[in-house]
């Protein structure tokens, strides 16, 4: 692995460990993050410090991953997929002042590897996203997601399966 | 509060007035609206004319602020949100012509203080996020959202309370 | 029409063929595809080749209009909308490897002129929108949908209808 530092006019990037063949499209903003072999990351996305993302993955188009994700290898990502750490969040603490790191619970989310992740699902924390499973276009996951199922709505309940 | 005026490589920042202590992150669009002291704004976000941000809030990366919206102190609004002010949106006028400012009419959207918006959620116009509520993740706010209240689902629907 | 290219520091365009008098936001990807005249296109936008969009349109900010969606004539697309081509995607073939052009199925999905699609909604490929028709905010569409009809939901059902 590499690590990236850049802040050309169309990319930041800071401290972004890289294997090799990954490409990052313009328009992002990475950071503190891992990034494994022939991985491709889309327009419009930012990856957060203290996450993670596989080999041969497809990160697409205007999504979020953020801290304490980890995304194992051949993991698709649909466009405007979001994800979540914080179940309650606040801008502030109770005192009034901003929320800073401490100040909140992270729960760490797991896709294990070649799940696919639908474009516009949005991503709960504390959850697994098992192996080959498919999380449909939409959805909201809030619990765990079987290895080899296929999951919709809001919230998403498991309305098929995938041949092992 | 100070006027911004910037079009450098990453920030597009037009007539926007900002309080003390407000952080502004890359690859935004910013224009003629106001923004309280101590805010953060996101990557990927744009803020409309005549909005108004409070104090102390969080507008998280992919968001869209749209005009006619007004957010107190203390809000957070998660990555994704999406705020409507048309309600009937049309590309064009009857005669073909692009709609401008005047043939259509804004509805207008009100944010209680220390109200949180979960991720992906989207809100229509003309509504009233209550003090202190919150809004799940992914939901599709269509009407008033009671203060102490939580909602989620699409069309959102009350799921809990908060204790006052 | 024209063909711009252009990769200055907060646009690029590539191979774009543009209409006269179109508007073209900052920080958006748009490559290989054609835009009518009169028509303007948000920030935070991406439009990927063999993609076609009417005249007088309106893309809103955060949309991504992918290969095989043709647009017609005075579309509204609100703020993030996501189109899909590819019903099943993956990252990688059985092999492993990533999964280029030809590894996939392009389901190519018409928006018929005068429809309106709503802020956040989702469409599956495969679809047609029809004329007229409205797609309410945050719809998941999973199915063609009849002219002069108004859908919403998570999947989208019909819920109204609009007077010819």
């Amino acid at each position: 692995m590499k690590i990236l530092n850049s802040s050309d006019s169309k990319k930041n990037l800071k401290n972004v460990s890289i294997g090799d063949d990954v490409t990052i499209y313009d328009f992002v903003n990475l950071y503190d993050c891992e990034i494994g072999d022939n991985t491709k990351v889309g327009t419009f996305v930012e990856i957060q410090k203290n996450s993670k993302i596989g080999r041969f993955c497809k990160i697409s188009s205007h999504s979020f991953i953020c801290e304490g994700v980890s995304i194992g290898d051949n993991v698709f990502i649909g466009h405007g997929v979001m994800f979540i750490n914080d179940l309650y969040p606040r801008a502030s603490n109770v005192d009034g002042s901003l929320q800073a790191d401490g100040d909140w619970i992270l729960h760490k989310t797991h896709v294990e590897r070649n799940a696919s992740i639908g474009t516009n699902s949005t991503i709960m924390g504390g959850v697994i996203i098992g192996e080959n499973s498919i999380v449909g276009a939409g959805a909201v996951v809030t619990k765990n997601v079987p290895r080899y199922s296929v999951v919709a709505g809001n919230p998403a309940r498991i309305i098929g399966s995938i041949d092992e």
